[in-house]
């Protein structure tokens, strides 16, 4: 008799879909590695089995890693005005459901305020979070809680996204980021244009603040949560590339991450709605920008590393949904002809680590510091006294970055890796999605295809009963100005800035 | 009642997964785009909704095309001595499910015979079919029911495939493609070593065969079927490209296909089993090795319209399967910076013909005849003397083949398309499937993700309740010498072989 009961809701369940999981999941868990395409994953995939020795490039054995278990489609990224999307409007894309133009955060292509789905669930009751290792007012995060016609005006994006100007208030229970800068004026360290001190206003308004890896760890001992809400800003700019990153200064993308889970979950565990987080591995795309393949490959396999986390966490959390999708590719990375991963093993800093380091060197011989202890850290560590002359003329004619970028490109090549441009490109990214039972199998035939990047917020809406349209009207109900200039203005400005902005935006 | 029984058959099937499509399964369908990257399908998908009045490249809107609705996953292509795969190891990983050496076709590291799905299927009494727009005895189709220790002896494959030396026999119902000239000896326009006609061999056995459109119309006309065993040459070498295809002369992938279906289902229909077939759009691959960026696209439409008419025929008969996924991605594409795919359709004819065409010429002016002819059909319709003057010093200088590389990434660049390398990359590729109801849930339970392309056979080897192992026991019954030279030597020349034959083996 049992089974039969059982059956029948199995039955009407799948009659209609939406039964299961509007009953069922509480959580929605949304992962962008930002600037990540296809082969960034083979690579970071063919690396970490080779340097575990599984395999060599002769005799190949690659398993899976972190993500490839949770593959279910792939998705297209255009923007309204480009057929290669910026990271600004693929971000209002995956949190708002609607196309706009390259620069637009969170608004649309008229220059109004688009509802992100955080917002939307916080309006309906979720406890909300945004985790990024960039700065947390940049283009990803600043789409779910912040609206600007073009996205360099992260001062505003920090005064919505803390709920200093945002209409309905704080829409975010927890931030974890960096970006410190945007929160603070500039007698006080930071780049805002007013006296405001953003960290002591939302201090005032109840938010608990972690500016380092101690006071964080201040917070999390014991219990491993802290208390909501909560603003952690633990670099001024962005937060360091994992390569470079120093563990007693600043936390890991998944250290943040477990905090975050464990935190949303018990403040949400008596209340009938659970959390909305949307998490960035931000500077996987930052090191495509720079064409620094190594950075690059670290910053991903610490992505790696969260999916797997989250998928077990799911796993053990069925009323938890997990979505993850690039943004767009940067960098046209290609594996090709001599291509062996085994040779990044080489590099032990990143691009950015080694361009200060280089500038700081005061010592009489520039060309023997970059030779003993520059170039090897890139990985180059057989060059020839031409390459060493190479690099310097470039470095006296061009400076450090065009300096920087001649080695990273010889290295790149080295390892048969071909990096085609330093900003985006338009093939589609991997769609990465994960549930349990039922929910997963609803939600491979909702999306589990090639899908436009405005479908995937609209499934998150379906799944956790919240809704864009009325989160847009709310925020439109006293006027739509605060977004910033007029609209054609702003998008004309937005437009030529997104121009100049193409070749080195960070 | 009825419902209660219904529901505890669906909780039946869900608990066993092996239960529903092991019964309802006759049929499947495995389709191979050669050469064909994720980039290269965003790349098509833009093309057409341009083409078509659906957006611009300023104010893009590209909807989703043919293959696009299927994504499932996708799929890492390594051979067993490279982190970049050829299409021979690749074909011998999806037709048996082992990894093997580049340029190994149908046998394993040790150069013994493995069986492939095809063969499987005809062994358990399904009919069979290979389509290829290549010659038929090129690496992919010759994979399947053929063993060679180098994809170079295609004489010996075309041997094998169609039974004359194969040791099970005839073990293909259905060949449609190129190749003729492996079919026949010297004497009668082929390139065969020996005086063995096979084309009349296999009509002593049987087989009707066509040479070109005419003859196989005369086939098909009325009920759109063909008498099997059935065989059908309709070039020497391969078959033209989409775009320069004479429809009076030879059939599209798709007319093969439709074929195909309705003459393999046709013949099975009062068996227990159905068929197997696999399907080649072979030429996205040479398209990409030659760097042709409008022959490469118009191949990928013509296999979306494949798919699309593949979908709609699986929907139509539920006890169809459709699996689809590159061997691997080739040209090393990104669509970077001024990305305009627009521009293609300035392109008539492929590179493959226009060098015909210049090579035959015999006016006085060759300059001007590029200039007036060649290069409008190339889609540089507005080409400067100083490109003429370019271009005919890389023809003096080179030949005609490198003054069609450089007018053709002079054409791909004003495209903002960027060809990184003539060969193959190391990039994951898709992986397309379909199947109704609950056999697609089981499908994407079963390989919805990250696979390895030798996961790809055993799957179908279980729907379709066959054995692999056994195929394999059968071939090398009367022991394994017949496949070719000893392993070390066949081997190691293979290797070299394969570094002669990396930058043009077409």
């Amino acid at each position: 008799m049992r089974v039969t009961l059982l059956s029948a809701a199995l039955a009407a369940s799948l009659v209609n879909p939406a039964v299961a999981h509007d009953r069922k999941t509480r959580n929605f868990i949304y992962v962008v590695p930002d600037g990540f395409g296809p082969a960034s994953q083979t690579l970071a995939r063919d690396y970490l089995n080779i340097i575990n020795g599984n395999g060599t490039a002769a005799r190949p054995n690659s398993a899976a890693i972190g993500a490839d278990s949770i593959v279910i489609g792939n998705v297209r990224t255009q923007s309204s005005d480009g057929l290669i999307t910026d990271s600004a409007a693929s971000a209002t894309a995956f949190s708002s459901g609607h196309k706009t133009y390259n620069g637009a955060i969170g608004v649309d292509d008229d220059v109004k305020p688009l509802g992100s789905i955080l917002e939307a669930a916080h309006m309906s009751g979720f406890k909300t979070g945004l985790i990024a290792t960039s700065r947390i007012t940049h283009a990803t995060p600043g789409a779910y809680a912040a609206h600007v016609a073009f996205r360099d005006s992260e001062n505003d994006i920090a005064n919505h996204q803390i709920g200093f100007t945002h209409p309905l208030g704080s829409v975010v229970d927890l931030l974890l980021g960096g970006g410190r800068r945007h929160y603070l004026p500039k007698k006080e360290g930071g780049v805002r244009t007013d006296d405001v001190n953003l960290i002591n206003w939302a201090k005032g308004k109840g938010f608990k603040y972690a500016s380092d890896k101690s006071d964080f760890a201040e917070y999390t001992k014991g219990n491993g949560i802290v208390p909501l809400p909560f603003l952690g800003l633990f670099a001024s700019s962005h937060m360091d590339y994992e390569m470079d990153r120093n563990p007693e200064k600043q936390p890991s993308l998944l250290e943040m991450t477990q905090v975050a889970l464990k935190t949303l979950g018990k403040a949400s565990s008596k209340s009938k709605n659970g959390y909305f987080i949307m998490i960035e591995a931000s500077r996987i795309d930052h090191a495509a920008h720079a064409n620094d393949i190594a950075a690059h490959v670290h910053d991903i396999l610490m992505y790696n590393e969260v999916i797997a986390y989250l998928k077990k966490f799911v796993s053990q959390n069925p009323d938890t949904q997990l979505i993850s999708a690039a943004d767009h590719e940067t960098g046209g990375i290609t594996l090709i002809d001599k291509y062996n991963p085994a040779v990044l093993a080489k590099a032990t800093q990143s691009t950015e680590y080694l361009e200060a380091k280089f500038s700081k060197y005061e010592g009489s011989d520039k060309a023997a510091f970059l030779k003993s202890t520059i170039l090897p850290a890139y990985g180059l560590t057989n060059a020839s006294d031409a390459d060493v002359d190479r690099y310097m003329g470039i470095f006296k004619k061009d400076g450090v970055t065009k300096m920087g970028i001649a080695i990273l490109h010889d290295f790149a090549e080295s390892a048969g890796i071909n990096w085609s441009t330093d900003y985006h490109s338009a093939v589609d990214v991997v769609l990465y999605g994960f549930a349990v039972g039922n929910a997963l199998t609803q939600m491979k035939q909702q999306i589990g295809r090639n899908v436009n990047n405005i479908e995937l917020p609209r499934y998150i809406e379906k799944v956790l009963g919240v809704s864009l349209d009325k989160t847009t009207q709310a925020l439109r109900k006293n006027g739509t100005d605060w977004v910033g200039k007029n609209p054609k203005a702003a998008k004309r400005e937005a437009m030529e800035a997104a121009a100049n902005h193409l070749h080195g935006h960070h």
